[in-house]
């Protein structure tokens, strides 16, 4: 057996190391903004689902990716 | 022997990285803003929750993806 | 059956990465600034909102060019 499988898998899975990072980052910190003003909390939480989806949509067009793309 | 095994894996260990960093930044933040405001734990723990739900997607997603594509 | 597979694929992937975290430290930070100033909101949304723009371009980018060059 030799090595198989398709390079639209490892696309996917570098596609996925900056999205997981940054979304981190903003409930990270997202919490803690909430925990300084809970009475923003609507604000706050409305940004943070905002900045997660946008990054979020970049690791889901990999995952797209991979399938359109595994030859 | 030549190198056997297949690109899924290696996909899967790369979409490891990003999600384990920041769930760990979501969680580490997350309890010092509980320490900061330990009254408003229930909202900091929804939204800790919440962000690690749509991080570890992207990982459980890899791991999906190497069954589906491991050729 | 042998690897397949573009590279295009790797290439949004790397993509992906750098807009992945940076968006995020944008948001981050952003809920944060919008804590300390809630009455500002307007104006710190905004400048979020371009940094956020400028940034998805660049992974976006990098998807329109998986698909010139598949090859």
């Amino acid at each position: 057996m030799e090595m198989t499988g398709t390079l639209a898998t490892i696309g996917y899975g570098l596609a996925c190391i900056g999205p997981g990072i940054g979304v981190g980052i903003i409930f990270g910190l997202g919490v803690q903004a909430i925990a300084r003003q809970p009475e923003a909390r609507g604000i706050l939480q409305g940004q943070m689902i905002l900045g997660m989806a946008v990054i979020e949509a970049l690791a889901i067009l990999g995952f797209v990716l991979a399938f359109i793309q595994a030859g």
